[in-house]
């Protein structure tokens, strides 16, 4: 049986073109800064995003872990949304590694909400109360089913006006680029630090790149060491994200009308419980709350037929595309599910 | 000039009565668990709170830091209102020290919004997300204007569901219990770790106590001294806190009414700016926006006829009362402020 | 039965002049900084180690956190003699709340061992090694029988050299420069930070003050916040440690002399078990191992004749000598212990 | 120009065999212990040293890290030799990160010294006092010029007497093992949780190993997690090391005979700078005190005829042997080396 792993778009294998670029690239020690091909790399996103200095990192947690680091001492506040990822999916790691407390606003699909940002910011009022040392933004929005930030330039703005740093996770930014136009640059620049990820949509196996300025990458290339992440010949990882970079980033316009293909089979199949609209890049979330079918069950019985799909909580599914999926084996996990549902 | 100082119920110097009792109480060694008044006052205020133990602490931002602790592992979270005292005043020492981190929800006063605490509640779904190992409430929120936390029940009742446990931070837990009628014991018993405070409305110069079971009670004795915190001689402060309890508490019923003198009169002077019928106990917060007047300049004014009030944010007045201050103090201090809001 | 305890010189009890200072003394709240009597403490102890500012703590292992702290930052290293109080008794608050981690080197009663110093200090050879951030010394040092650090100058000037500031643990500096002659700021005014106790020989309940520069002190000062033990009418205790500076510091003398008388007696009862002309101030250590008694045993038969004395390890009594024990105190005990080594 | 580099066994690269494995690997997502190569790799390499479980770490580093974490709570210490590449060459990761404190002991050759450790143990006694959670040892000693601890079994013995876990940083194991013909088991299974590195003599680009106890594996996969260290496809680099410990380890003998090489031709031209017989493995390092050269000096004339070797404090080179040097390489290091010396 084929399987078809909508699960996550972290699930995707490296290409036969990309195996031949990572088994060609010239290599080097990364801890000394002499892997060539990881230099490359991080020159080119720096570019591509409009900041001076890049640093690879394993992945994009550790590129959020060293970018708040960077811009938030210990004893100080990143506000963000309360499912953002480096809120949710981290496992605690900026209190628990860098000291670093978070308060957060609660919006649809992990939105900016400007009231709440401007409620929540601390200024410094002296040694008593905690004081804001940055702003963190997911974009897309994982959790909030790969939604774009609208907001985020009147974000930028407001921060620009407070004099505070904005951090942007952008795990997948290209996805939000991608499906918005706006080119990758447009959103980073905004950003004192930025993360963006080579193995979700753009498909290399390992590997996101933090980017900022000079200072703050030496800053971060100091405390990626003390984590235990100073890597050695990271060029055969990096050489995946360089052909990632020239091949996989314009495709993600397939995996946003894969994810729109399956939002309407299941808005068919089970009115009410996606709303295609709200399905701006990869990730479909359906709540099958009115459907009466519990989220374990059609989750097994779609394995069964080999398709996996994520359960989000009590009574969502949660669906994700990207490059090991093809068009036709999206409108099969589709009509898999919608099957399942209707029955 | 004779300085009315309602900036806070923390600026209470001891008694002549209360100076007495610290001369004549018998002192030990407290880090041997070996000073008599000492373990009298834990003793006392675990039996006054419905727990098993007690740890006398220098605050209560340690009490709480000791208590968060103990509930909560590094890289797990904490859920809190965004402008509850361990969010907000403790320098993000949750993080900073215990590796804990927090998502808050946002409500007027302070409250406890269950829906909100329902959604933000993160179980353990496996090593890629925070979990949360608690839920804090401060009662009487400081900086919700001293309101009581009026969903408190229902909060415990929920956390006793979802088999989570309730912090509560009772700096001014007496002032809730004497305004409500509640008995402390009836809140704190439902909460797995409570602090609570005499150096503020009870009058005592310095100390919190921490309450718990007694196998929490001994780990917080630990980082207590890891905390370099585990202090000598500090019979001499438990007596305080001793005296306080026998003859502080009641007394509070007086602070409250003086706090709706207050309001009253500002109510009355500068309408809008004061919501009487939501000043619950010694706490009063004046909103100037409607007023015209700065903050900054109303305050230095006062300043000057001798009437110390806070400020907060850049629209409010705040205005504790406490057992230096007699009627007639806030009487005066209400009409100053009325005359220089009104002129 | 009356009690001598000579388990430590923490056990003091304050004294009825003592008492009359602490009940006299102005007070105000202290987390503003407006508590007269502290701010005079401060300036005090600042004044006399010859340092800008003071900031007075509720231990002095929280005055070395503090200390340590503000000289190294997470990350870096402290060297010291590896049964130093920071390093041995502070229940690894160093690393646990600052991130900051100690080398260590051992030699006899705790000196200063330059070659060893020298052979460690890590200078910054970028960013793949730690780097030694200070040296600490603890004078006396009271796991070292209360030895004086001869070595002390010649330690302060490699450091110069070295451009390494030099973290000096003084809660026995009072004895050290009592013993030996040399003034107290001869010796703190050679470190970048150096705490000193109130609550040890000099008989204050509580206390201990940690001086440096102006701005150290300012970072030490919010790091005592964030730890919770940003304490409010702490008048009460500083009135204590200024009655102690005036009344209780030449008077050590004596404490030295009865611990001298102790280590005759004890030297005469079992010969070796004491080397008397290393008694240098108020501690002493006798090492049971030739009499063939158990530490357990002797303490606990002390105890039943109303002798209070410590064990260390396994073959090691330690008494020390305070303003609570009389010469005819330490004369008892000293002869009640040397019955009981040779019955 | 062809370049000879001895600066390190980390900057091997990976050859076309090993390259050929890696590109034809089955992948999977590791975050969801789900790619078989790694898998498999933790499998192997934790049977090869005795142990139930195994964790891929993008460094050896990291694996260090995550098991000290598992041996000793935040709080507690580690004792270990002064230049330990935990204490020397981790940025104090494990105070930073863990809140792990170290107390340390000097030898030659960073050898284990039975009497100090007996001496620095520290026994729980009561919470005044730190106490020893661990003692770790490095095999080979990296900074002691590769050296084999010869008494590893004596400290593991006095371990076990004492209750107490080892560590053991095996980054060089391998090494360890060929040269003395003790099995890698031998040592590992000693230890309560080992690192082994695949990207030093073993010449895979990039990764580590931790073994342990199924539970501590756990444990250190959800705090690898946190430290932004949990990997994606990494099967790619597993691929890697599974290669390695197929080809590569026996060939260690090879390196070591090239370290003996060198250290006789240096020993030759500069005599007392190297003492041949303390050459155990792969390293070898020349002391040029008595030549009156400069380290920083040489180093630079070394390098601009292709050789390139590192230097270590004042007066000390450092050449580390690998598979990318040839014996003829490292003959031509040394004779180029010693023409320096000598002219």
């Amino acid at each position: 049986m084929t399987v078809i792993d909508l699960r996550s778009d972290t699930v995707t294998r490296p290409s036969a073109g990309m195996l031949a670029a990572m088994t060609s690239a010239p290599l080097g020690d990364d801890v000394y800064a002499e892997d060539p091909t990881v230099n490359q790399l991080e020159e080119t996103v720096a570019d591509l995003l409009g900041h001076e200095a890049g640093l690879f990192t394993v992945t994009g947690s550790l590129a959020n872990v060293l970018g708040v680091r960077a811009l938030a001492p210990p004893g100080t506040e990143v506000l963000c949304e309360a499912s953002a990822h480096i809120a949710r999916a981290e496992l605690g790691a900026h209190a628990a590694v860098s000291g670093v407390t978070t308060r957060t606003w609660s919006a649809p699909a992990g939105q900016i909400d400007l009231e709440q940002v401007r409620a929540l910011i601390a200024p410094d009022l002296g040694p008593y109360f905690v004081t804001t040392a940055a702003v963190s933004v997911e974009n897309t929005h994982n959790f909030g089913g790969g939604a774009i930030q609208h907001g985020f330039d009147a974000l930028a703005d407001l921060l620009d006006e407070a004099e505070l740093p904005l951090h942007l996770d952008g795990a997948r930014l290209w996805n939000a680029s991608v499906a918005s136009g706006v080119p990758v640059a447009a959103y980073a620049s905004r950003a004192a630090a930025a993360s963006v990820c080579l193995s979700k949509g753009l498909g290399a196996p390992v590997g996101s790149v933090l980017v900022g300025s000079a200072e703050l990458i030496r800053e971060a290339r100091v405390w990626r060491k003390r984590l235990g992440a100073g890597w050695r010949q990271a060029g055969v990882l990096a050489a995946a994200g360089l052909y990632a970079l020239e091949h996989n980033v314009d495709r993600l316009a397939e995996d946003h009308a894969n994810a729109r293909l399956i939002a309407a089979v299941l808005a068919d199949a089970a009115p009410g419980s996606v709303k295609p609209d709200q399905v701006e890049t990869n990730i479909v979330v359906a709540d099958l709350a009115a459907t009466g079918r519990s989220v374990a069950e059609v989750v097994e019985a779609a394995r069964a037929e080999g398709v996996l799909v994520g359960g989000v909580g009590a009574t969502q599914l949660r669906l994700v595309t990207h490059l090991d999926a093809s068009t036709a084996d999206c409108r099969t996990a589709a009509q898999t599910l919608a099957r399942l549902l209707t029955s």
